[in-house]
Formats: structure tokens, sequence, C-alpha cells
């Protein structure tokens, strides 16, 4: 399983190099410790304030270096992947940043840095700082284990522990309400992949159909295999589980994070049904969707639920200098506006000119009737449709033309247009509409016909981007059109259509449309369908017959 | 493949729905237009000002949704995912935010979405709107071809443009700033995974050891599939790539985008590679890393560069709203702290206290003796470890005794503490070097030594999570000390220290280490070899011998 690292053994350390040389500015340091002290500081922290440290092993970005900054983490001390720091990291870390005001400890609920961050705390304490330390335990994945573990719900902790530090609050008092944010957070995670150790690879171990439920961020194993019933059973799974374990309260704070690798628009889905859902209406406060404490490339998420109080909502909305938090929202209906009227389409008004009607008719007619023989053409470089599309888009013209407003150009061009648009498929269609569109614009400000036609052909030029020679309908169109403005007649547009048709049998590659796709050897000998019919719809309107 | 979505018919609506509802309090709104017409609006925008218009097909969040609001996009026109909007949504888009500044499209060089925005604003010009379309083909992968693809690139234009539309410049203005940064990005991709694509799938299409290099967004194959070697040789090989297209100049713009599933570590490693690489200096800005034009779950990146100039710099580095913005950071070298001199290891000063050396060597003695029965005893339930771990920390504590601080208790437990902590691996030795921590912490404190050692049990149940009963040492050592506390003699502590030993035998379910992990019936009439080794420690120091 490749992965965009180097020597596995670095990772870390060239991680946060990475993270704190992309993050000019932010006030960040790291202790001179490689390779075994891994610890990230805020440098601007007052010690006068309580230092707030958290940590654990890596695999979790962005907790635990991304949430450093004023308003959150003072420091973060960052074992390698998936492994506790050791104890000399975190009393680096303690020793670092804590000052009079002494530190508080957010330590995930396992072994590992229960007692790393444990023993630390108390050589800290031997050497005259004053230390809590808050163990988090919110997983409620196991019903009946008395130490669950810590997961995302960690973050209220980071949150509000941050905010009351910032504001000078002293060491009781931040430790004080960090036990019990920590004690009253519920969180749990399902996922359907597990994740990619760096340098080992992935265990597929989740069965097509099955999620995994309760799961830790380290890659063990889900409590339950559960059917998976996509985004609405899996937010209503997650939501009851997590109300019925929570403590009652009138509105809650829900953290939504992504485990790893979940695509945002499933993280959009997934938010839009918890927050619809049978509980949505107690969530008060939403933070995320956003990757927060992950687990690698995990396809997964975890919802976490904190109970509010009027100073807990206070903490979570104050901003904070880390990007990586993404804020605490109260949660919105979704705000419309009405769709401009001009979408809403406008009954056109019908106006008489028969001798654009009688021209428009034979048109329509000199394509309907090159349906087949434009299709075995384009059997021979694409999928044999572009008789059928425009002979469709033809037919559909000439039984729209009476109701067409006839009688003023541009407003005919228009209405051409759109109903090009409607039923001609493809970009040719579009392109065709647009060209339209714009020669409509160009004779309602007073242009002639023909330069009309060509102010569209311009447009179409520059939003298809071919040009001539590019083995498109261009090659006929330009010229065709070329002959009419400079004033000549309808045979001198044919000869001309008929010359750039025939010439895009000698161009070997295409530049543009689907033909840039098909090999030069396939298209020698063959013009383009799309020039063909060009040269067909003059030659005919010249009276010339289709059967050259 | 399973994902956390509903019906992938609404898969694009309802994420926008989540979207927005989760955005509570961002001045978002929404056209009323499901299930065709999906755009996402500033409802705070001001016609004065020059609307910025971007979007096109979904999977590319947070583009285009994401990253509406001030300073950036004034609307997004979300398609299917990786299709193109349609036209009519595109001019609902135009119609709903233009006022008499006019709009600016910034539209990616796709066929779909060139043509549908390009005849969205005919039909918009033709509604007497001010319309300039900007299209960006920064995709230096086809080296030969005439219509690059538009990429991450894309980012750099939203941004200039937001910013001088938010700033009230012109619609000229404007519009030729955006086609300066469109024509002077350059961007490409690498990526060792395709893309999932909802309800369908992913190809597995990279071989191991390779990598697809000037990959689009859409899951299209690579222009080159190369050897990949790690994230060194990778960012080597993108910037190269950039460096050698990019317009000559003083200093650039570097924006780093994860294409979807990469993980952050990655992405810092990356960051890292490509700051200190032999282009690095040149990099005055970087963006990211960030999720910004991802292609669904794509395990990629991509690299984007443009040469700065005064003002776009200023511009990048203006505060936006939409928090998907990263920002531009100007790149910093490590800020490094000295480690904290507590962290260096102190030579101890050794004193003399002939009755305590004999007593620890006594203890250290019985325990070098229980190695082979404690380690018989661990085999029945763990790895067969406990014995030899516990005696070659009393192997080290022993050889070490004449350079400890022997005359002061508080001194003497936390030098003890030191050499279990390097000595002993696992939880056992961490747990221990917590007690006597603390328990010389207490001693220096002016309690006696056994006091100490009980407010040295206190914490390390407070770390470890054990309490008795829980099938650990703690069933022994506990009753023990508490003998010893209440003034009793060794002989009473070393009986109760056996009575807890051989009660655990009878607890059926460990609550904690290792043991939780093992199966109740293979626990039946065994007792806990950390009980069992203090029970035999405290019956050495008694005077019986080992082998009961």
């Amino acid at each position: 399983m490749a992965q965009f690292i180097n020597a596995k053994e670095n990772l870390v350390t060239e991680y946060i190099d990475g993270f704190l040389r992309a993050s000019g500015g932010s006030r960040l340091a790291r202790l001179d410790g490689y390779p075994n002290i891994k610890v990230v500081i805020r440098s601007d922290h007052q010690p006068s304030r309580v230092a707030v440290i958290s940590g654990g092993g890596s695999g979790h970005e962005p907790a635990h270096a991304g949430l450093v900054g004023k308003g959150m983490l003072t420091a973060a001390v960052c074992g390698e992947v998936f492994a506790s720091p050791s104890v000399d990291a975190v009393l680096a870390a303690i020793m670092a940043v804590t000052g009079n005001a002494g530190c508080v400890l957010i330590v995930k609920n396992y072994t590992g840095d229960r007692l790393n961050f444990g023993l630390a705390a108390e050589r800290a304490r031997a050497l005259g700082k004053k230390v809590e330390v808050v163990v988090v335990g919110d997983d409620i994945a196991h019903p009946g284990l008395p130490q669950p573990r810590g997961v995302a719900g960690t973050l209220f902790v980071h949150k509000i522990t941050g905010y009351l530090a910032e504001r000078g609050a002293s060491l009781a008092s931040v430790a004080g309400t960090a036990r019990k944010v920590a004690k009253a957070t519920v969180s749990i995670g399902m996922s359907l992949t597990s994740c990619t150790l760096p340098g080992i690879g992935r265990e597929d171990r989740v069965p097509l159909g099955k999620a995994e439920l309760g799961l830790g961020i380290h890659g063990e194993p889900g409590v339950h295999l559960v059917d998976f019933a996509g985004a609405h059973g899996a937010a209503q799974m997650l939501s009851k589980m997590l109300f019925e374990r929570v403590g009652r309260a009138a509105r809650y704070a829900l953290l939504l994070n992504n485990l790893g690798a979940t695509t945002a628009l499933e993280m959009g889905v997934l938010a839009n049904e918890l927050l619809t859902g049978p509980f949505g209406r107690k969530i008060k406060l939403i933070v995320g969707p956003a990757a927060l404490m992950t687990s690698l490339d995990m396809h997964g998420v975890s919802v976490s639920l904190l109970p509010l109080t009027r100073d807990f909502e206070r903490a979570l909305t104050a901003d904070v200098a880390p990007h990586a938090w993404p804020g605490a929202r109260r949660p919105e209906k979704p705000a419309t506006r009405k769709l401009p009227r001009e979408i809403a389409v406008r009954a056109m008004k019908p106006s008489r000119n028969a001798a654009l009607k009688e021209m428009t008719e034979r048109a329509c007619d000199i394509l309907i009737a090159s349906e087949s023989a434009l299709n075995r053409l384009d059997a021979k470089t694409g999928d044999g449709d572009t008789g059928s599309t425009i002979a469709g888009a033809a037919r559909n013209l000439k039984a729209q033309l009476n109701r067409m407003p006839l009688a003023d150009p541009g407003s005919f061009f228009g209405a051409v247009s759109g109903t090009l648009n409607q039923t001609m498929g493809g970009s040719s269609g579009v392109l065709l509409a647009i060209l339209f569109a714009a020669a409509g614009r160009a004779a309602g400000e007073g242009k002639n016909w023909t330069l009309s036609l060509q102010a569209g052909l311009r447009r179409m030029m520059e939003y298809g981007g071919a040009r001539p020679g590019d083995r498109t309908m261009i090659d006929a169109l330009e010229p065709a059109i070329a002959e009419l403005v400079a004033g000549n007649s309808i045979a001198a547009a044919a000869r001309a259509a008929r010359a750039g048709a025939d010439a895009t049998a000698r161009m070997q590659q295409a530049r543009a449309g689907r033909s840039a796709y098909v090999a030069a050897a396939n298209l020698a000998g063959i013009p383009d369908p799309g020039a063909e019919a060009v040269a067909s719809l003059f030659e005919g309107l010249n009276g010339q017959g289709p059967d050259r």
C-alpha cells in the first residue's frame, strides 16, 4: 500500500515540521528533542494562565498538533503512530509551558496514555509544578466497560478547557470544568473500512453490506458488526445510541467527526440526517462535519454529544486560533430564495414572417433528409448518431415554427437557441444554442442577420474552444458565413462550406470535440460529420441535391 | 462499495442541505430550484459589487459550495457528481446575484462546463446583465494540448477575484485580473488510487509501486504511470514539472491540495518536502495542505503554482468568510525551543543507609528468585514473561543501589521510580514507576514510608484504573500496605498479601490489565502473576521461603 511518506521512522517528525512550516505566522514552535520528544507548543502562551496540554499517539490529525494555539491547546505531545508518547516527552511539554498557574493534562483513556501522562504528571509535581490530569473516556461502544476509551468527544474538553484557560480561570476551575465536560460527553463511531497503517497496509475486515459500530481510533475492530443501511440508517442508529446514554438536558452540542477518508458529500448527507432526524431539534450547536480526531484514512465517522449549559455554549462558540477547529454553529433550516423569474419558461409571442418561415422549413427538411447519410459517416469515427441528433432537432424546430416570433430576427434567433438547448443533446446542442443566443443578441443590437450569425459563431468558438482546422463543423460554417458577410451569394457560401468540409477529411488529428480521442489513422479520408452537415445544408439551400 | 449516502439521485441536494444546516450563521442560502437547480448563494451580497460565480460538477467539495461567502464566491452552481450543471442552473445563479456591477463566471476548462456556463452567460447578457466569463485551464499534464483542464489552481482565481470584487473593483478590472491569474497558474496532480464513484465503486488501476501523474479530478486516468518513490520523489517530480512550466518570477504562491483521502500525516510530509526542496526558497506563500478541490476519496494530491505580484499576495492573504479556505501563509522554518533542563538525566547524589540497602537487596533477591515460577504462572494466562520482567528490573535496581540517595527516603523512592521506568517495559513498569514517584513526593512532604507507599499506591490506581477485585497486583499490594500503615508487622502484611493473591484465582473476569482480554474460563483457578509476585515478596521479607 503506497503512501506519500518517506521512512516510517521519520513520519511524525516530518509531518510536524511540514505542519509548522506551512503554519507560518501561527505562533507555534516545537521542542528541540527529536526523535523521542515530539512536542508542539504555542510560542505566545502566558505563564500566568493555565496551560492546556494534550496528546497521544499520532495518526489522529489534526489532533493534536493542529489544535495548538490561542483558545485551545498550549502544547501537544505527539507519539509515534498509534503509540503513546514517552514520559519524558510529556514531562518536557509540561516543563516547557507550565508557569505558576499550573497545567491541565487532557488524556484519552488508553492504558499507555494514562500511564505515561500520569507518571510525567507525578514527576512534574515533584519538580514543583501544579498539574491536574483529566482522563476522557467518552466512547459508549462497550456498555459494560468501566474504562471506556477516549475518542473524538475529547475535542469538547479541549475547546472548553482552552477557553477557560485563555480567560485566566484558576487551575481548580479549569480542571473541574474539564472533568465535568469529560464526564458528560458521549461518543460512538461507525466505519465501513479499517485504516491503512503506514508501511503495513489495511486489513479488509468489514464485509460488504455491513458496518463496524463502536470502533476505536487505532484500527481496533468495532464492538458490533451491523447491517449497513445507508446514511439515514447510520444516523438513526448512532443518534439513538447516544441519546439513550447521554444525560438529560434541554439542548446539546453535537460533534460530527470524519475519521479520515469519508467524502465531504457523505459528511454533508450525514449532517443533514442527524439534524433532521428524531433528535435533531435537541441539537443547539453543531461542530463539523470536519476531520478532528481521525484514524488515518478510515472510511468512517463518529458522533459525539455534550449536554449544554450556557457556560459550555459560550466556551464552544468562542473564536480560536487553530484553523482545524471548524467552529460551533447553531443549526439552521436552509434559507431558500425564489428562483429568478427569468428561469420560468415564458411563452413566446408568435409573429409572422413568411420568407423566414419558408427558408427555415427548407433548412430543416434538408437536415432531416441527411439523417441516414450523416449517421453512416459518424459511425466510421464516432457512435453513429450525428444524423439523428441533428434531424431530431430539425424536426422539433419545424414543429414549433408557428409559435415562434418570426417577425423579429433577434427574438427568432433566441427562440431557436431555446429549442436547440431543449431538444439537441450533447455538446453540439449547447454549442449551437450558444451560437443562436449570441446571434439573437447581436440582431437585437441592430446587426443584420449575417453579421449576427458571425457574432454567434465567434461566441461558439470562444466557448467550444475549437478553431478552423480543428476538424469540427466550424471548418464548414466559418468560411460559409464569411462569404455571406462579404455580401456573396448562397452559392458562394455553399462552395466554401463544401471546401471546408472536404478539408476535414485530410485533417489527421482532431483538436477538439469527441474525435480528439480517436487515433489519427481512423480519421484519414473521412470528413467530419458536423462539417458535412453544414455543407449539405448550404448546398441544399442553394438548390443542390443531397446525393452528391 | 458502501458509502454514507442514501439514494444517489439525492446525494448532492442532501449534501447541500446538510452543509447549509451545519453552517448556521454563515449568511448562506440556496435557490429554491431542487432537483435541477442546485445553487448556493451568499445572502449578504451587495449588488453594487461584482458577483463572483463558479461551480461545475459535484464531488470536488469543498469546491464549490464550501467556497461561498464574503471575500470568495457569491454563488456556487452545483451539478451532479462529475457532471456540469445545466444552463438553467447557471442562469438562475447569475440572475439571483448579479446587480448593476455585473458578474464574473469562473469556469474550469471542461467542455460541459464551458458550454453550459457559456450559454447561460449569453442568455443573461440578452437579459441585460453584464457577464464576463473566465476559463481556467491550469493543468499542465498534457504538454501539447491547447485546452488544458481546470484543476485546483482555480482556487487562486476564486480567491483573488473574490478579494477584488469585495473591495468594489469594476467588472473590467475584476475580470481582467481573474484572466491574468488563470493564465499564470499551473497545476499538476499525482495519485496512488482512483476515486470511488457513488453507487458504482472504484477502479483499481494503479499498480503497486506506481503512481498516476497528471490525472484529472473526475477519475480520468493519469497521463503517465510513473514509478512511485515516496514523498520525497513525488515532491521533487511535481515541483520540477511546475517550475519548468511556470512563468519566471521572484516568488510564488504554492497551493497543496488533498484530492480526498490522503492522510494529514502524508500531507504534512509533502509540505515539508516541497518547502525544503530545491525550489522551496521561491515559495513565498503556501495555501494548505488542505482539501480544496477534491476528487471524491482519491488518494492523491495536486500542487499549484502562481507567480506572485504584490497585488496577488495582498489578495491571497486577506481574510475570508468560508472556513474551507485555509489561509495563505508565509512558510517559516520551524521555531524550536530548548528542552527544559529537567529532561536531561541528572546525576544522583549517592548517600548511605545500611538498613535500607540491606532490605532492598533482600527484596530484589526474592523477586529474582521468583523468576521461573512467575513465568510459568504467567504462561497459563498470558505470554509468560512476568517473572523475567520483574527479575530484570530487580537486577538493575540492585546493581544501582550504591549510586542511589539511600539516606533520604523521598529521593530514594524517586530514584527507584527512575530505574523502573528505564528498565521495566510494559504498563507494569510505568505503573510501579508512578507508585514510587508519588511515594517519593509524599516522603519529601514528610510522610513516613508506609504512608508514602500508600499515597503512591493510590496514584497508581488512579492512573492504572484498576481497583481491588480487578485481578491485578493491587489485590495483594493494597491489603499488605494497609496492614503496614495500621502499624502491624511484616508478617501481617505477608498474610494479607497472600490472601489477596489467592483471591485473584477465584476472580472470573479481569477488569483491567492484559487479562481483561482473556476469557473467564481460561483464568479459573490461576492467581494473577503480579499479585503472586507481591505476595512472594512480602512472604520473603517475612522470612518465608519462596517454595510454598
